[in-house]
């Protein structure tokens, strides 16, 4: 059995997914014996990359790491990570988000750019090992940068993304905006999904000072979509925070078209979010112009107020 | 008044100063305005490597970093770096150790390599930019590797920290062996030096599980010469343990010229010390053969038992 497992975080996305498959390729490349697994399902937006690249799906992680080596794609932080990953030995991380919760025992290889996605930082690994980068692979990555910046537009987004996306998008032979619009719609429909899944697609976990703030995000076409449930959403939403004790929790709709999010807030330092962003919650809602990014956007204000 | 500064550890060692001076020279390259600050006094061997280079030290670190943006090189561990650091915000590392009691707010450039030596990471950093390195800068750069490696004797030594510190060699017009044996000479003469002085000069803070660690290091061409004074060591061990509530107090005494270390261990954890080694203490001494490497062969083992 192979001693290295490459995964991305829990609830994984596409830059998840993508960068493990990539990072695996890359090591197999340099005759290391390694394999790509993931921590969750694969989402609408993620399958419909794979089928379009023709590339499998990692398997689901359900080896304990006690003994094994890891690799660490696109987080750190060990509340996003595997639920023993304290028992594995860290050898390697690339990632692009803030390093928080994170600790080895022994030097390793640690390689975070402030960048829009992921596999932006493994494009330039395979051009420092003189690797050429498969069609296959060169695809998932596109759907990587494409998913991480909603086509460019996030705040996240950086030259370097833009660049290595449409150099990447020759290699895979793809017209960019066609297929990246195709892709985010794939994994943008909320129709017909219950609140439970929509609050678990995309969900990540955060000590900001001595609290825990749970930040959910959704993309769609359609916000009202989301907010016709809204009722059945804040249950399940206080459902979760008295089962997990979090001191907050955002649940982000984020509307691709016009590049804006909606917010619903909730948990008794919901008031952490109408100060952060300078505004009022109506009914627990708030409208965000402008925000897409959970990380550059919605993370640092409230990690700013309940931080320090 | 320049905005970003860039520092090592304290009590620097050779590396800490000569990574912070590289950087400097490397940000200005690339047209950044940034100074390269200290958190400590210059000890003798970074002294000689300094005068040898014809370079000044960086100036004491005294503004207060609220507001500030900053560069860590060869460290990441808030203890071991300034008082005030969670006041600024850290853009960039550059180190070679493991990564613990470390976060930030918000994405950040990382880059940790498993090396014997931070400036064969920032040597490939000139590469990668295309920077062609100046020989003062490439003589800050041998130093630094020889110092960290001990003459490439250390297990942190690696094939990538030999092949760049000869290549620095040519830039620099040295024989790397002539000149790093006086380096370290120069920084290994114990005579003369009071407790005080030997337990600060090199020594460092670990959190390990719920306890605090402080392992000092000294390298000496006649280890005699420090167990001499080891009542007056013990006594200033056991004054810097009551005033800084330390679990474990550890004063490795490293032979440069046969490799090996004597170690005098101190504290309510006192015997992790024979625990982590197999071996006893006698008198509070403990003789470790092979053993030249905080970092490698002395953190592990150590934290290996106390950090669980």
């Amino acid at each position: 059995m192979v001693n290295t497992f490459i995964f991305g975080h829990k609830n994984p996305d596409t830059d998840t997914i993508a960068s493990a498959l990539v990072m695996e390729d890359l090591q197999k490349e340099l005759g290391n014996d390694v394999q790509a697994v993931r921590l969750g399902e694969i989402s609408d937006e993620t399958q419909y990359a794979l089928d379009y690249f023709k590339v499998d799906a990692p398997a689901l992680l359900e080896t304990p790491l006690k003994g094994k080596d890891v690799i660490l794609v696109d987080h750190n932080e060990f509340q996003q990570s595997a639920d023993d990953i304290t028992d594995a030995t860290i050898t390697m991380v690339v990632d692009h988000h803030r390093i928080s919760n994170f600790e080895t025992g022994a030097p390793l290889y640690y390689r975070a750019e402030p960048v829009g996605c992921t596999t932006t930082i493994l494009k330039k690994m395979y051009n420092e090992n003189s690797i050429e980068i498969k069609p296959e692979i060169a695809g998932l990555m596109i759907s990587a940068i494409i998913s991480d910046t909603l086509l460019f537009k996030s705040p996240t987004c950086t030259d370097q993304d833009k660049k290595a996306c449409e150099e990447l998008a020759e290699i895979a032979n793809v017209d960019l905006n066609e297929y990246g619009l195709e892709m985010l719609k794939a994994g943008a429909s909320v129709k017909g999904k219950t609140p439970e899944f929509l609050l678990n697609m995309d969900a990540k976990s955060f000590n900001m000072g001595d609290k825990l703030v749970r930040i959910a995000q959704v993309n769609t076409v359609d916000v009202k979509e989301v907010l016709e449930i809204q009722e059945d959403v804040e249950n399940e939403i206080n459902a979760i925070i008295a089962n997990e004790q979090y001191d907050l929790f955002v649940f982000v709709i984020t509307d691709i078209l016009n590049s804006d999010s909606t917010v619903i807030a909730l948990g008794k330092e919901q008031q952490a979010v109408a100060k952060a962003f300078n505004t009022e919650l109506n009914g627990n809602v708030a409208v965000l112009p402008g925000v897409v990014s959970r990380k550059k956007q919605v993370v640092p204000p409230i990690d700013e107020l309940l931080g320090k």
